[in-house]
């Protein structure tokens, strides 16, 4: 068997409630595509305000996927 | 038209409730004296330990703001 | 009085919730050893991905707590 | 209407003129397949020397873009 | 004679032509109502794109200027 | 109550004879305008060499303080 | 002739003897679907421990190629 | 069933032969006394020189471990 | 002989006076149960603030020990 | 033939026009002494501000050049 | 005139005393065959512990001086 | 007797076989001119990519060495 090797790709979610459903918002995105995703790291966060309260938390992920026969 | 400039501020704002909120109570807060408020940027997030037990959620933000003839 | 003198450590936290439960319960752990613990500071926010969903938020935080004459 | 998701990837232009040409020249390229752009970052610049001059402009940036129904 | 203190403050200027005309915009706007600017620093180098194009160059800077008796 | 909100400015203070000096003349200034500091933060340490020794230390902090009813 | 482009991605190597071997298992794999790799850059060593020993090593790099007519 | 804590510590291990094997010796001296180590990250790499050459390699690591009833 | 290795710890010492004492008060207190210390590296400079005057120095440093036969 | 090795070194050039011009003083005066230069990575950017004006561009980068028999 | 150039070195002083002293220590032995040295930058601050106690300051600074006709 | 002070110097190596050998290969060239080197520091890791596979690895590192009465 060979070794694994991944593929590490950075999106930014978006959302209006929280930073968990912004992250989530981006894998949900990004598995329309992309099979075998196993981890995250958050790279940045950040956010929209107007009248002076948050209405868009925006946050920066690299989501790590595996690399097999089907899948660059 | 004028090319438009931003200033950046830093604000730690908290909450016993959730790093959203901590971030939430910093920009209401920065919004009674600031107009335009456009976005904010996670630098820091911290806490206070009582007991055994998250009291305090801290998260250290920077606001950026357009600079207008109105406002400096 | 002497000047107080502070130990950090680095503890990752899990919850299939949130990154503030992760934080909780990396704080509710180490509390099973440590006292006087006084504040945290997040280094590192990742998580695992199953079926195109998050599974696991995993924070990693440092907590700051007090060496005093009982605890090292 | 769901939240906008972008995705950020990173590109080296090149230009024996500017720091802007090298970074309009990555963009230019990229846009031959990626429609929707919105912002870029610059990460890093270096350049080539000969002769004791520069030669060579290199500008990597990161590229953010609207993952829509069309485009991943 | 008392030591000098300096304040730094952070700026985004923005220019449609260059990053250098970006950094002029932001210390041209800063000096309506700051005197004894000394020096400035690039912290980020960051743009629009529209068309495929840059359309907007974003230069955020931070700024250095003596805190006198009149001024803070 | 309502949760406490901090802001963070950045101060050089310059001294000819030490880090601690200078970072004493930083906070000597800013407390002629500012009330309820609470901490500071050291970002960068530097200084000018005059005929091969140091004249002026150069010590840039953060300043954190308490935004309240009465102080912006 | 027109100025070089390229492109820059982020690959997990694995490995269970060395980390030169898992940067070269990072490569092979990439090499499957893109031409005109030109150079890597470490940017994370990591590993797996079993049993008190090292049991996979796994590197991250940045590849950069070449963007031509025929590749993206 | 609990949701997993692990505890980060930082061991600095040596050979005089190669990266590798300093790591492996961190960790086998780790396993000395901490049992379901699970994963490493490399902070650092340096050594030590000799007569123009080197004879020592030193790998400080980051090694990540399970806490569990057992074990603090 | 066996390659030597080195635990690396995280202490914050604390001095009304200086950052050389509060380093030092960092060491002669992790002396009181660590043998063989050999370095230290400092990591953060922070203070409290009084009525406009640093009341506390806060030095964030590591401390480097051997771990031998008779010490984890 | 012998594997090649670089020294890098580290020049701040200035100019009063633009960011371009203050690297390629700082390597046309490096030309003088140092031969086979064969690249930059820019370090650092910023300047001097009088009246209200950028009246110095300070550009720091670093620069490799080939160590050959003739040349430390 | 010509734009002024300048080189910067790194120089890791020591003392006993203190860290001010380390860094005098290396602009003094810099100063034996270097001539109009400008200014330095703090990189890094270490020491060496030996029974308990710091018996050697050690800083690492970066130093820029003038290069001129006379000197490189 | 003096404190001792030290200069460090950034060497980039390079071998097709291994990091080890691209470090031995740096300090092995510094050694030609330079005496009483103590230590090295790893800052960066990168490699050539031909055909697929690695046929340069490049490494960049810091080195420390005594200045003497004899050695700038």
């Amino acid at each position: 068997m060979t070794d694994p090797v991944f593929k590490k790709i950075e999106i930014t979610g978006t959302s209006s409630s929280s930073i968990e459903e912004a992250i989530s918002n981006a894998i949900a995105r990004a598995a329309k595509t992309i099979r075998q995703m196993n981890w995250f790291e958050v790279v940045d966060t950040r956010g929209r305000i107007d009248n002076g309260g948050v209405t868009q938390w925006q946050v920066t992920i690299k989501i790590g996927f595996s690399l097999t026969e089907m899948q660059d």
